[in-house]
């Protein structure tokens, strides 16, 4: 499989998803600024990758701070948590691995610059293996909700290009396929960065998954005519009470989903949550340059002097949320008290 | 206002939508078979718009033919006729102008060719001459159900680029901004062809209309946030029972906008209505190349190999419909016995 994230030596390669399906070229990481920058621009994508490229951005600040005195090493790492932080605001998983990385150091204060970026580097490897058995956990619990034939829907890319490795909806879909069930995946293109079309169809392609890209306002007509069993996305932030920030556009497909009577799932790992949110209204919204809109691979499509409005994200309450599907068990019907449970078990 | 139809001596001149908002650049149609192909290939869209221009044809045709006895004239006729009905199922105002045309031509059987060729041009210049009188009824009409402030949603392209000249759901959203009402617009791109974004956009702009763009899958989201105060679509061909097929995209709004408790008003000529269909299941949805979803402007987007689905239209059920906006009066709560008043009224 793909590897979005690869690591050579101390440096980071990232697989450049905005020039996929079209060309497979890695950007090469040397600082954890080329990191920021690789983040903030979208060279990787997808709650869980983003979350392990910063922690691997850290540990080369680490590398970057080894000499220093302690004071300047954690005054250093500090500053690079920061700006890595700011890169992206909706995905919690982001702010979940940098703050671990953190923790980590700070609890190994006495130690040597050398030594800390040691354990810093072994840190993010931690984190990056870790999401691989995450999301094969979240493919177990979620593949037993997929019946023996289904036609899934999905939004956005939440396969092995959005995580360290296999997915977490894309990763039950492959579950699914490998337990003999018959499925066949609808791919909304997801405008405007398309993952949907130039990712998720890809990956799909590259396992002879059958895939079908749709544009997303065809969604609704689909599920009229009774061609969707169940719809699977991913999430960047879910609150304590289970409403879930997602890709722009998994909030009308829910809506759908209920009007149709359709069963709506969200895979994500325990990093996505973030318990100190009450509910969505609380998480940020990431809004993206209206050039997103306005553009197309350089090409203008809209005219020059209008204004859009283009949030990356959007936020589903949980009371249109089937399940959610974690690496710790499938939470139905999400609530306060049942993700505290889970948090807790 | 910029003319989307236009008539030099016995040739259409069609503004090439492809094109827009970049280029103003219009495409010279010196036969009826060169409109049938810019109808096919979408110089010309929209519903009124298509019905006028296969009228021209028509009248084309008649020039080609006048030298020819009767039978062959009519033969002619009848060719030209079904080719141009071939070129896009949906919109019924193209079946609705060709019937049009042939029944003026029949009726006057006894003619010369020369007489009927010009009794054809005049039926053409009519209808054209009307549907912008049907387009500014419908907008007076229309006008009553806006509020003093109002920000309003649409989707596709309904306005003098989509019709003879003036729109119909930009027709009353124009007229509502004449009578001094403070309305912003939100333009949905309307994927795959981008006709919210390339014209919709472009028609607001040329009247200084407070114009956002968004990306389809947006809509709900901005509903959601309680920003949306009505929802105006126009519709390609409305059924006997008041179902509606419209750009593609048009019933997830339409079902997003019944969750959201947002008014959801579609506007079209009578001749938009198509009383020979019980309801919207019997309307034949034109599915377009896999191209519009797989490439952009050239380029390559999705992976070769995977499959598409491009339905151009989809129905929403006359139940998710608050108003049909006619040049006859608006029709709430449409039902097959309130639209069979309207006919008859």
């Amino acid at each position: 499989m793909i590897k979005a994230i690869d690591i050579k030596g101390k440096k980071l390669f990232l697989l450049d998803q905005r020039l996929l399906p079209t060309e497979l070229q890695y950007v090469e990481c040397s600082s954890w600024q080329d990191v920021a920058q690789a983040i903030r621009k979208m060279v990787v994508r997808g709650a869980p990758a983003i979350g392990a490229a910063a922690a691997y951005a850290l540990a080369m600040a680490a590398t970057a701070l080894q000499k220093m005195p302690p004071s300047q090493f954690f005054a250093g790492l500090a500053d690079a948590a920061n700006e890595l932080k700011a890169t992206r605001p909706t995905a919690v998983n982001l702010m979940w691995a940098i703050d671990r990385m953190l923790n980590v150091a700070r609890m190994q204060e006495g130690k040597t610059g050398a030594e800390l970026e040691k354990i810093l580097w072994a840190e993010a490897e931690k984190i990056a293996t870790e999401d691989i058995a995450v999301n094969k956990k979240i493919s177990d619990f979620g593949a037993e909700l997929i019946p023996k034939q289904a036609r899934i829907l999905t939004h956005c890319n939440t396969g092995a290009l959005a995580t360290v490795g296999y997915g977490t909806a894309l990763g039950i879909i492959r579950r699914a396929v490998e337990q003999g069930k018959r499925i066949s995946v609808f791919a909304d293109e997801t405008r405007p960065y398309l993952q949907g079309a130039r990712l998720t169809t890809w990956e799909m392609l590259q396992e002879n998954i059958p895939v079908t890209l749709i544009a997303d306002n065809m969604a609704g007509f689909l599920m009229q005519q009774g061609r969707v069993d169940l719809i699977l996305v991913g999430a960047d932030r879910i609150a304590a009470n289970g409403d879930v920030a997602n890709k722009i556009g998994t909030y009308s497909l829910a809506v759908l989903a209920k009007a149709h009577q359709i069963p709506f799932y969200v895979a994500a790992p325990i990093s996505t949550f973030d318990f100190t949110l009450r509910d969505g209204s609380q998480i940020p919204i990431e809004e993206r340059d209206e050039e997103e809109l306005t553009h197309f691979a350089g090409t203008r499509i809209a005219p020059a002097g209008i204004s859009c409005y283009n949030p990356a994200f959007d936020i589903t309450p949980a009371a249109l949320i089937t399940a959610i599907i974690t690496e710790k068990g499938v939470v139905r019907e999400p609530s306060r008290e049942r993700l505290l449970c889970l948090r807790e078990g």
